[in-house]
């Protein structure tokens, strides 16, 4: 076998919406500019190493299908741990990606114990490094994978085992210290098994209190090795779990705001997870961006009529609309992007499959982006929400507001006034109406 | 017709598990005493005014199903107000309950200005006293309905218009002074409209501040008056909003951290409401005692396959088992308690079948009462969780939470130590099986 | 109040997408030729009467929040039916809309017996046949409300009691016969209560068999009257019942062909309805035309993170190309159409929501009209599947299918030929990006 | 590692309600007579392979937890296979179980082409034939896996290549000659992959007849072979393919019977799938009744919060009690039984825990049966079921069902008696407080 994996396909180009090339982009044009800021840097898109570079095709009811020269879904020597390296940095290179990301396993080779776990880590970051400096592709976030092993089949930092936590702190502080190595942006907690599997046998104010400092170690150490990207946190609501801690982005702020960690970490908001947890992804843009909490997105979308983890290219420019007009609205991206936590499905198992999927995803975020510019140049919908609330603005609803008025106060306006407040209409279908020209 | 519905219905009578009377308690014995507490102490529960005095037997695809003499469903006169107060604490007294719940529209006469409003609330209020004092029947908790009239079509707190905000201070301050002199143990807020039917016209930080502010305006409004009383905001995910901000326990906490009330005000969990958000029920009141807002409870059941709020009459004691197990877990009941917050069906029309519901429900939380108690008696299940987090209790893990360890030396102590934890299992399914030994 | 409600609205004209006026057709010219057939034809779109004439925009938990001269949800006069019904063809001719339905409860003025019941019908049927001969606008389907009225609270034809059975009897002959004498295209049964509260209670088979005798009686009385339109059931999973017997097409074929129906009854599928079934709006087409039951469609969209019907208009264009691209590979509608099953929000309270609601639908599925042609004009997306499916058509496959060869035949071409079947990609990715090219 | 997995445990044996041993039945007693016929032979219970002994308790996000001496999960040599027979048998015995279910993959040893299948899987079958022999186990059905392997992932009868539906015919016709040799009692197909991933590229109608076409060669090898079990069709709605053609009974019942197989194929429910489909686990059993092809069921439980196949041990008395209330009413299993299609949580890694899990679900099938057969016995709720449909007993109701009477003669009954129907209670809450008695 060729280790050479995607030899056959050219670098993607961007050739415009007359192109009939599906290995070209139609909308996505990197420096093309959109309010101000080139769509790359608007979009800061990465491709994630796990489901494109780690996962062999498999699913619960069936055995990987995917041929790849780095044996994905194996425990690796470090020769097919190179090979994959080298494959993964052609993908993005020929991709024109901008960033990657990636958990410690998915990029190593086997190891079983501590000391192995740091040998090996270290030897992939060193190689790694040496790929950022030659391709330019930069380290979005990385990650530790504390639930693909048995150790973690109760938890990472919720498990009642804290010999298990220390493997998790161990590493989580190398992962974090391998991130600010290579200057990633951010680093991700995602945690997949810090849940319950069944409530019977679990302690959940003490599993919450062992996470709550686990996020504050991180966070400690983080400022120890000045490390200046941003610690997020990835909602999910189940699964593997039953339960997962942090279900939903307002439930990630309440629990960083008790145990004080809401000016230090943020979330990475995954659409799939959005949807599983019976919110709309751009609901939950909007939560981020209320509490101050927005960092970065997972982008990727579920099956509507199926209720697990599906993790499928995005494909809905509407949505994609809705949620880069939420993310524009509150100032875009910092340090954080989108990441492509997609896999291409189980029956695509050519090297061009991959590529179709990436460059389909990209070009629905650049045709969402375009959209939402055009919605915010536009104006309409922001005239009409500000127009709707124009009330607040007004002396009485600030007096409410700034805390001038009591309950009292405000009964008595409507008591004394015997008022008999006007109807409005919502205007919900002429909005709809009104994306469905944009997007 | 005659005016006394409930005539040809004797007092419900505790006859013990022998008993063939489907007008019977079976386990409802109220002076039976468990775990050092009577039944009636610990379950302290209540009928709700509204599904079953004030509900016409309608639902979104027909009419009203139920004759009765104060025609429910319709906008009454003080005449037909002063009927259904008769019979509703008739019914109260036949069933034995010590408590009754109420909105202001569910008892009092029809009414279109805030002057009228407060006339006949305060007409009804000064009756529904009498009848306190006769039958010693109590107010577990007051209510207002900021959902149902036409003004409230885009909130109540959260409205564009702050006009509306206004007459929903007004009914609050009127129900909560109401609630205080009637004795009532408890004021809940259920924001059905605080929410938004589309995100597209809806500014959702300017309307979360807004309930923010109404929150704090009601909490100092209950101290200046001198209520007592525990305030309680009732989580639902959405319906009839598409989302409601208050989806569930975990998200109620952040909102109230953020506006500084979890000191102040708790969660009245509703069944129903948990299973719609995706929680499990006993999740919630284990959410609620872990941030110490545990409150009351709405005591229903939502239907497996069906999206909507159902609202039927608990009839699973394993669920009730695990629910009261964590209840008396984190202390049991103080203010709150288990109000009925369920309706019998569309075609259960006879004054029997309000019956035959309530006395379900109480023996389902009877029975389940007993069964947790006999949990707790047993010790198995408590003595598992605690021994399952032992580890957690030596200096090593103390030294964690305590924060005396950081990041670092965790991580070491894994690396040093080259650690190798030991897999135990979970036992999942003998504690499944130890519960329903006792369920 | 003036009785014409629409008066400040002027007939809405296509004006293409250069067009910023919102009342105007953007996407649909009633005359453009698609494929050889205008958009008219192929749409042949129609407004329902229910939602938007005789619902007060009332939910679950509110009253109605809509002003109409007709008083829509109350019990009418006649007066109040011709008002109701003069406004009714004024918005479908403003609209331009070539068809409409509607349920005879819609219409009809109050009622209590079955004498006065056929008194009303036929009272507003004669307006009506004025009406239409005087517009243009054309009768899509009738049918008749099984599910409203108290009566009906244990079902029409699945009623425990036959009585009510014979009251379901008259009004489906009644309102068949109506539309019958409209010139209405189709018949449409929808079993909103064909179904159970409880199994409990229920006596499946026995209703079964009342449903199915039911509908063999509306079939012979349409052959004994001559009406030529096709006798349609709309499929729902469940609400206001818990289950209903017609869940989805699939389930309806399966009950046709028990009882000796699939030739005579086809479906009239529901989009909300088919993602409340846990199905893809596209796939109950391409199940329907798999069984040739295709009739006709409500269109309309249900919401996502909700799990009732919601009604509201499509929004979607993908999901509308995908549902037409079906429509017409079974080639399209012979009588039915696409019927505006969708209630404006309740919020939306001005007569402009009503256009802007119908228009943005139409829209939608005019451009979803066009996006289908362009893929069946392009041939990619055909001519991969039949590609895909290619080996069947070979001597080998069609032996299996034709049932020349047997298992052991097949099986031993397996074992004897000690065959290893190449994988090929499933391009479902690729395949993905060719709809979002069109849509 | 010792051979004998199974040590340390001894046989199980009923103890009645009184004993504490986690390892005894406390309902279970086999010879125990309920309505005239023994536990045993009511429940015909029985384990299937590969959830206790092919699955290594992995999920889709982390690796298998057990250690086995057989090792799970993988491809294994003929003496791994032999080890994993042996003890399966020890458990099957020690647990006293009836009955075992096994897939052709899940017992034989590796291979690769269809000869070396054919080699391995007679070699299996010849030593389990005499395992039979020398427990007394017996085999409930047998199964061939058409979705584990990677030639399966676009399906097996459904599959775009002919050479792929010959591979699985020659599993089938392999397994089914097994299946026969070992006294089975039942065959069953469940189709994992027999459905599409997407529906771009699928030819629905195309794929339904080739599945339409495999059935029925299955059924004539039957009839051929001799063969006297039962054929039976277990349906589910997706996972993990997206949609799969047989969702559940009524869907299976519809292909049936467009199939001509209504008479020779009967559906094997399974409890986690007819909640996928959204439908409750009684109803899919009354539905199989009320069309005659209810076979046998897979016993389990989903978690009412998740939505995939969580496969658990069943734990719900009052579940149960239902299913086996209508399992009764339709005669009870013929050749059927209760197969526990369930798996251990990946927690539970100890071989005690397979006993709990176990000795827990029998139990809670013998509570069941004891509740449904009182239930019958008390007469109380089928009384009231017939009641309430007695007026279809009579004249009126008999002319109807019958075909005597036509839609116009009905409607004239009602029309020209002018009728008034009196409403009855269906009494919902008076039945669950029944079945809450017996449960």
């Amino acid at each position: 076998m060729n280790m050479s994996y995607f030899k056959d396909v050219e670098k993607i180009k961007f050739e415009g919406t007359s192109s009939n090339n599906p290995l070209a982009y139609r909308y996505y044009d990197a420096d093309q500019m959109v309010l101000g800021k080139s769509m790359r840097d608007h979009l800061r898109w990465a491709v994630c190493y796990w489901h494109s570079f780690a996962w062999p095709g498999n699913d619960i009811f069936g055995a990987g299908t995917f041929e790849r020269p780095w044996h994905p879904g194996e425990l690796v020597t470090p020769e097919l741990a190179q090979i994959k390296l080298d494959n993964a940095f052609d993908f993005f290179t020929k991709l024109g990606a901008p960033f990657y990301c990636f958990h410690d396993v998915d990029a190593m080779a086997a190891h079983n114990t501590p000391a192995e776990y740091s040998r090996e880590l270290e030897a992939i970051a060193t190689k790694m490094e040496g790929k950022i400096a030659e391709t330019g592709v930069q380290l979005l976030w990385g990650t530790a994978n504390l639930f693909s092993h048995p150790r973690y089949a109760a938890g990472g930092a919720t498990n009642p085992n804290p010999e298990i936590f220390a493997w998790a702190a161990h590493q989580v502080r190398s992962m974090l210290e391998v991130t600010h190595q290579l200057g990633g942006a951010n680093y991700v907690l995602w945690g997949g098994r810090e849940g319950y599997d069944t409530i019977l046998n679990t302690n959940l104010s003490q599993e919450m209190d062992q996470l709550g400092r686990f996020l504050n170690m991180v966070v400690e150490h983080k400022h120890k090795i000045g490390f200046d990207g941003t610690i997020l946190i990835e909602p999910k609501p189940h699964e593997p779990t039953k339960h997962q801690y942090d279900r939903d982005t307002a439930t990630v702020y309440g629990f960083l705001k008790h145990y004080g960690l809401e000016k230090e970490i943020k979330v990475n908001i995954e659409a799939n997870h959005a949807t599983l947890a019976g919110n709309s992804f751009e609901h939950e843009v909007a939560v981020a961006n209320a509490y101050g909490i927005m960092g970065s997105i997972d982008i990727n979308r579920g099956d509507p009529q199926n209720g697990w983890d599906t993790d499928q290219f995005p494909n809905s420019v509407p949505e994609l609309t809705l949620v880069i007009y939420h993310l524009l609205k509150g100032g875009g991206f910092t340090t954080g992007g989108f990441n492509f936590d997609a896999k291409v499905r189980r029956q695509s198992i050519d090297p061009q499959d991959m590529f179709y999927a990436h460059v389909g995803g990209v070009d629905v975020l650049a045709k969402g982006l375009l959209a939402a510019a055009a919605i915010i140049e536009d104006g309409t919908l922001d005239g009409f929400v500000e127009q709707r609330y124009a009330g607040w603005k007004e002396a009485f609803g600030q007096d409410i507001l700034s805390g001038k008025s009591d309950l009292a106060s405000v009964a008595d306006y409507a008591l004394n006034g015997n008022i008999s407040p006007k109807q409005v209409s919502g205007r919900q279908e002429m909005l709809e109406n009104l994306i469905n020209k944009f997007a």
